[in-house]
């Protein structure tokens, strides 16, 4: 929709015309669990711009319309009425595909049909009113998945006091940390009263009619009046796919940076597209309302150039990302940036890590609190690979200074002596990532060793 | 004592020699508001290593000693102790001048003898113990100067029950801050309960015998049983002038990279010490824990070094400041980087400013809060040239991306791009700094305007 609004905008003769299968634009995906926590208070305080909204600026909006096919040579998409069922084509000029992502349904009996999936804002809603209908009848829920969603549905589930279960085949919470850094957000989950079934796989769904009864895994049986799934999503290619797109080794559509396909006239943006990870080159998909929202915009400076003849914009190119990412568990915060340790590895990149844990806060405030703060280094160059935080306090954003040393490409060396802010309420003279960049110089041998 | 420390460890053969004029070490000087207030309970909860501590370790220190001269042809140290009235002299090889600041007292009648200062913490202590003995009897304070510690003691004096008027001869609180950014920390002030009296110059400060009575500007009157004085410090030179070591237009020692001064076999570190602006190249001298504890490890290094004939370590320079900053007034988070508009304008650099007001969670999440947030880029390049952020939340230590951005030169374009974090509890799908990116583009007419 970012796209489609810019184009609307600056192009003004040009016809608009979007597709959307569900019944919601523009929304924020992440304020869902907070909508099925209650905290929220329903599904319309979490859409940004409704379909009404942008058809009042022009814009044409077919909700509850799936696109099936695109026939790119004849420019046509093929779409379906989801309500009326019918079918028909809509011709274009230029397209942009926006198909996000599809949550996975583990396959073992009894998923599909007990599970629910929260998704998109539809579902949210969905499971919100299903938990206001059970209230005082549902005692116990399962959430199959301990990603940041998962985490972030079992804590809502618990605020509206359920009894809940996260259960995942991995042995830690959050794979996108290392273990020795999903420690204390475990610790953060058994505080509040979440219980883990850790290295623990998905067996069965059991139930009777329509309500679920209980979860089966390798390891035990759960009781469940609900069963949540969040094990992540695949990005949706498969109607880009009936064009021609590429696909790449990610499972998502190829682009270039300037939000192009592999086939003529058609670009894509958002969860369905591949990315360049900048720490270590690989292509990934990152499936993030963030760079979803800065590559729409991208397309939408090349679509309107594009429909005007003009030449595209300088440097409008979407960079690639360095896998940033941002959550408050409890009373937790936890971020991480560029690589972790597997990932590192995987990355076939020389590497040092320290461990260590500090304070948000001057260890001589009342509650200084704890975080634990990881870091990677490149060996032979001091390169910042990485970062990960975890702890109370104000904690969670100041992973963005790691973020812009991990996209600059900035040495531990250098980043040792920034002129990071100091003052009692938010830690020590020497900034918990300076701290760790210190602490990697020494590990790396490599000079100053402050 | 970071240089002393540094030393004395890795060249165990030197003997390391402290004169030090006050009874403490290594104190944390930002935490004496915070002693004031009786958020911290003593003054040696702020001490990180006593003058016992250090003995211990091997270091000689000679506390209420103070410095007076230095011959540097004959390489010697003229001291006087304190409390015995004595004078002798302390030979050296490599000496270290780390003298700090001096706190100024306005030159009105009275101001001498009746405005406390607390730059040390037996200043801090001095004031802590006359406050709790004047528990139920002091009803009014007046606080001189509107920077950081005078706006902190305010707030310390106002949570300690005393009626706080704040005087500053400035027409708004912290001049590190453009007028309309300190408007909403003066409406924190406001909210908490201090008085501002802005606008108004000291005239004079009255008492009968040894108690204060009333503080009088050229705007009022005001009843003060006490009056804390805190309009800023300056460096303190005049030990290392009597060596002939060169004073810089920022009246602070000059300094090469290494902390080496102009005069051979003498270092300097902290306080006393002029760095470099790295956004306006300027000589400028900043007050700060965590630039004197770098720079004192950086001249511990180049000392070491010399003592043993090697090489001084690759790198080990301090590479100058970016004038990052940061507080906690009351509720709200204050921080800045880089120029405001006076310096930019002071400092003849063609700029573009924005401000915008956002919060720091999403809109939709109860207690989101406000933000006011301003950013200056150059024009033509779009470099960012400084960041200045008030608002409740986790804001403050968010300065530290701009801070980033500003020493190492990022441009808006760039930073508009840039991987930084997103989730609810923090923000936008567009972080608060990338947005301040964002508009600047579109102010300064560089593409891509996203």
């Amino acid at each position: 929709m970012s796209a489609a609004s810019h184009v609307n905008r600056v192009v003004p003769e040009a016809e608009v015309i979007v597709v959307e299968r569900g019944p919601h634009t523009s929304y924020s995906m992440c304020g869902i669990p907070f909508l099925v926590g209650g905290v929220v208070g329903e599904g319309r305080d979490l859409v940004v711009r409704s379909p009404e909204q942008f058809r009042r600026a022009g814009v044409t909006v077919h909700t509850r319309t799936e696109a099936i096919s695109v026939d790119a040579d004849a420019r046509r998409v093929r779409v379906r009425d989801l309500a009326a069922g019918a079918e028909r084509d809509e011709p274009y000029d230029l397209l942009l595909v926006a198909t996000g992502a599809r949550p996975v349904v583990p396959p073992v009996p009894g998923a599909q049909r007990y599970a629910e999936v929260v998704h998109t804002l539809a579902e949210g809603e969905r499971l919100r009113a299903r938990l206001d209908a059970m209230e005082g009848d549902a005692r116990t829920v399962v959430v199959v998945g301990a990603g940041y969603i998962g985490l972030e549905l079992a804590e809502a589930l618990v605020t509206r006091g359920l009894d809940a279960t996260l259960v995942d085949a991995n042995s830690q919470v959050m794979a996108s940390l290392d273990a020795d850094m999903a420690r204390p957000v475990e610790e953060a989950l058994r505080r509040f009263g979440v219980h883990l079934a850790l290295a623990e796989r998905l067996e069965e769904v059991r139930g009777e009619g329509r309500a679920c009864r209980e979860v089966v895994t390798d390891g035990g049986a759960y009781d469940a009046d609900l069963v949540v799934v969040a094990v992540g999503a695949r990005p949706a290619v498969d109607v880009a796919r009936t064009a021609g797109c590429a696909v790449g080794d990610s499972g998502a559509l190829l682009v270039d940076p300037t939000m192009r396909t592999s086939v003529e006239g058609i670009w894509a943006a958002g969860d369905c597209v591949e990315s360049t990870h900048l720490v270590s080159g690989a292509p990934v998909n990152v499936q993030l309302g963030t760079h979803a929202n800065k590559q729409g915009r991208i397309a939408g400076l090349h679509l309107a150039a594009a429909l005007r003849g003009d030449e595209p914009p300088a440097g409008a190119a979407f960079p690639g990302v360095v896998g940033t990412a941002v959550t408050k568990i409890c009373d937790t915060e936890v971020a991480r940036t560029g690589l972790n340790e597997r990932e590192a590895r995987d990355a076939g990149v020389g590497y040092a890590a320290v461990r260590f844990t500090g304070s948000a806060r001057a260890g001589y405030l009342p509650d200084a609190g704890e975080v634990a703060v990881k870091m990677l280094a490149e060996r032979g160059t001091g390169r910042v690979l990485g970062a990960q935080l975890v702890g109370t306090g104000n904690v969670g954003k100041r992973i963005d200074t790691a973020a812009t040393w991990c996209q600059l490409g900035v040495r531990v060396q250098q980043a040792q002596l920034l002129d990071l802010a100091y003052a009692p309420p938010f830690g020590g003279v020497w900034d918990l990532l300076a701290v760790g960049a210190r602490k990697l110089v020494r590990e790396l041998g490599l000079s100053p060793q402050l």
